[in-house]
């Protein structure tokens, strides 16, 4: 494509009255982040230098400190670590092989155990594999036709959808039903379609839970050539599987959240916050997952820095901690401003990756909502025009129960899920631009609320 | 992100009566190609078996036959070849070197001739570098300044645009007129700063053409971290490159325009076009530029006779030859349209990279534009939104010049300039279902256009 293309501002007309000085401070903090923004050499800087941090390893208290000290450097109000008690998994060696109809040899398979699953204690075990397409018929399986048989269930994500995130929702409980339902039938272990979009052989871990009442049977995950490949084994005749791995959970351990804030010079006690989480799986570098995030919030502090914008109400950053495994640090954050009776006005949160912002995610009142969308036009020429979707996050998701207005950004959700929880989420499949982007319509929905309120 | 995300379709209610099949349709057609599609192997396979392939080579006759066998195996009710004359480019062996200040030695920088550019004849240029940052300052050099001289020509993209695709504009058309002022002071050769938005050190070819009062003087491009450098350098001290180049234009070859097309049930003489570019740059696999637009294209009528969709007005897809260094495909094609009678009520072109679809430019009748928008709603849950950029294509411009209405597919602008005309342009850079939701409102477009006249 040659041509230059003219943009028709036809939404102009529409903006209230408060657009021309919001609109002149929006084309600041986009000109500034886009130009000097350091977002995506801090996401360099995260993925290669510390790399993936799940909650209770060291990497995460590496990331801890380096967040602190990174957020120090723009001297804002105020800085600080908020202690946080979060679970230890630890995932150890772990291997799945595959003997197919009649072959005598088993074949080794790519995998990735659940996060929090129980492991084979590093034994081997072994067990014919049993196939189901969903979790219907799983529930309909006998005992006779689930015990101590290793259960394959090989449910698709549904691809036909345009919003991802849709189909992320319908697929991704299972990752904890699958495993719990075939406990209570017998069975020995359970291997899953991985929850992804991609076409590749990716396993994608995530979080899973038993409930109380069952047998903590192994659970892992394999990618969708891989689970290509056992179905149509499944098909053709009698599959054995052999699971060994020693992941397991260790207790707990001490974290923090990192907390940085710029406090309001008329309403400091009405609070704007931004965030995204710290932790990630302990596979790739976090990189969408949510380093986007956190470099994002960290680029919101540093933009109202450098543009030495003084917001009104109070903007905070918050980086939480234990967002994939426990979700500790948004508890341990909402715990914390209950008992400092702290008002928050609107939280934020940046986990669906560092790609093209499309729109703002809402759980807030009507009225709440309806006074966000009439900013709505201001944000259009930085590519932003969704407000419909009822979303929020899950790290600001304990606040939101107790009444603060929670928004998401939402950035095209055509790619996260083929590298979401996966060796593949890496520095490399984020693009500058688009990370930019992210933090800019984030740090002008923040600067927005801090001036008018919400 | 955890959770499911639920939309509110409060667009419905703004759809006029002919919505409910309609979008009933469009989601037939989004399902078929989710699920079904294969523009992606087809890219895949165009880029992997054939690669890049720059008219007049044997690799864009490579793909002539491959895109005319695609088709066919389509069984549409007709495929054929439109004769093109295309100009023969050759790049040659090509290398640049730099004698920093103080420095006795010649380092090596990466770097690529513009595309119709003369060579240096294969023997080395060496002279000293004269660095400029825009056109005025080029303009405003003394022949004294520049005469035997190499012009660096340090023109930095506008990062800062939101749209990369006026950036583009507004820095690309220095490709050429550089290299034409510089020729004019007496200047031995040219180095350009890539038109990129890459942090990165890939050179950007691209076309140049000569005024015909001008000596031919040599242009290549460097990437940015090569830029970079040059320009630490020139501000230093003096610095000498040393250029060495074969490429040369040598008169034309025999190509051809690969068509096919659905006809019309009520109305076949009344012709939607779809199209894009077959040909590419002699560098990297040309997969965004434009594999993207070809195989989207092909998924046009694939889609169509996938679902049995019989269009009332023509369908017909165009894979246009020549677009990078002549657009000779592009003039064959309306020289034939005009010869033949043909009436054009639509050309839609996709050249701007297989990314999420954002939207469709238009140039047209006000009219004509008031029409398409009203299908705007229909499009909203494809994540198309923005219909009001004044965009055609470079291909359909020719017909667009004699009256047709011209529509380009508006993907995601952020990352298309890192690739564009480069050796990164490569398949892996193109994601399944981008890709895909592109060819998806390509022909939806399409068919509501067929279907309902403009």
């Amino acid at each position: 494509m040659k041509y230059l293309i003219a943009f028709f501002s036809f939404f102009i007309c529409a903006v209230p009255s408060f657009a021309q000085t919001d609109s002149v401070i929006m084309r600041n903090i986009a000109d500034e982040i886009l130009l000097r923004g350091t977002c995506y050499d801090d996401l360099h800087d995260l993925c290669k230098n510390i790399g993936n941090r799940l909650s209770g390893t060291k990497e995460a208290e590496k990331a801890v400190l380096w967040a602190k000290k990174k957020l120090e450097a723009l001297h804002p109000d105020k800085v600080w670590l908020q202690p946080v008690t979060v679970p230890v998994w630890t995932r150890g060696k772990e291997s799945l092989s595959i003997r197919y109809p009649g072959s005598g040899d088993f074949k080794n398979m790519n995998m990735l155990s659940l996060g929090n699953s129980q492991g084979t204690g590093g034994k081997p075990l072994t067990a014919e594999v049993v196939m189901v397409q969903d979790i219907e018929e799983l529930k309909s399986l006998s005992e006779a036709d689930a015990k101590g048989k290793i259960v394959f269930f090989n449910h698709r994500f549904p691809q036909e959808l345009v919003n991802t995130f849709e189909g992320y929702g319908r697929t991704a409980r299972y990752r904890s039903t699958a495993p719990n339902v075939a406990s209570l039938k017998g069975a020995a272990g359970v291997i899953i379609r991985s929850v992804s979009t991609g076409m590749d052989d990716e396993p994608h871990t995530g979080a899973m839970r038993y409930a109380d009442s069952v047998n903590k049977i192994p659970a892992v995950a394999i990618g969708n050539i891989s689970a290509d490949a056992l179905e149509a084994a499944c098909e053709k005749g009698t599959v054995t599987a052999r699971l060994q791995s020693e992941c397991t959970l260790n207790g707990t351990a001490n974290s923090y959240n990192v907390i940085a804030e710029i406090t309001g010079s008329e309403k400091p006690e009405e609070i704007v916050l931004v965030g995204g989480h710290l932790d990630s799986w302990d596979v790739g570098e976090g990189a969408h997952d949510d380093g986007a995030g956190i470099t994002q919030a960290i680029e919101v502090i540093s933009v109202l820095k450098a543009l030495n914008l003084k917001p009104k109400r109070t903007i905070r950053a918050v980086l939480f901690m234990n967002e994939e495994n426990g979700l500790r640090g948004g508890h341990a954050y909402a715990d914390s401003a209950k008992a400092r009776n702290e008002k928050h006005i609107l939280a934020i949160e940046s986990d669906a990756g560092g790609f093209s912002p499309r729109g703002f995610g809402t759980e807030m009142e009507p009225a709440q909502r309806q006074k966000i969308k009439q900013y709505a036009p201001l944000f259009f020429d930085y590519g932003v025009y969704h407000f419909d979707v009822e979303e929020g996050g899950a790290d600001i998701s304990p606040l939101h129960n107790v009444g603060v207005p929670a928004m998401a950004l939402l950035p095209d959700p055509q790619r996260y899920f083929d590298y979401h929880h996966t060796h593949a989420d890496v520095f490399e499949k984020v693009n500058h631009r688009e990370l930019k982007l992210g933090a800019i319509v984030m740090a002008q929905m923040a600067y927005l609320i801090a001036t008018h309120g919400l």
